[in-house]
């Protein structure tokens, strides 16, 4: 069985780690090589082009930290969770909800985000 | 460019049709061969094994339909919409959201279902 929450916090780490060299050696650990990013602003496969995509929504936002809202669900394979974009203290600027395919071995092989809110 | 509520609609329409041949015709025209669902409950693939799966489902809630909740959103080929199921007339007795991946043809190639609520 899958965690999500767990899963959910880890896949955010990734998107609030500053550091790039970590931050691409935490998606080398959970994410598929081949692995492929969409959401309606960035689109993203593999491991490198992922990362080089978060360091761009990081510059894109200085300050701002991803954070996990409400529980996650999973089923199977899949992993569904909802987060928030906010500058530090301060009041969220986004949100969206993120749905995750894992592969056999927990390894995040696709993420499909949509956004959410207004 | 996708219509997502027409999308959405329509893939509504075939949980909702009562003739089954009809809804496997609707399928083979709006679904790929060898098309994915998978929610919390079910999973089917291939044609057949969808609408195996949507009359079984329809069995277990006779007199009731689905409807679209809230407006449709998507973004290359994927779109996202919420449901509830009610029995005519009624409240609904439970609700989820879809994703769909679409083929380059605009047929459904994949379904990711999530229940919501409670």
């Amino acid at each position: 069985m899958h965690n999500p929450e767990a899963i959910a916090r880890d896949y955010l780490a990734v998107w609030n780690q500053p550091n790039a060299d970590q931050r691409q050696a935490d998606i080398a650990r959970r994410w598929t090589a081949d692995a492929r990013y969409a959401d309606p602003m960035m689109t993203a496969s593999g491991r490198e082009a992922i990362g080089e995509m978060i360091e761009q929504a990081r510059t894109q936002f200085p300050g701002h930290a991803f954070a996990l809202k409400g529980q996650p669900d999973s089923h199977r394979d899949f992993v569904r969770f909802s987060w928030t974009l906010a500058p530090a203290g301060g009041a969220p600027v986004g949100g969206g909800t993120d749905v995750v395919r894992l592969d056999a071995e927990g390894r995040i092989a696709e993420i499909i985000g949509f956004l959410d809110g207004a």
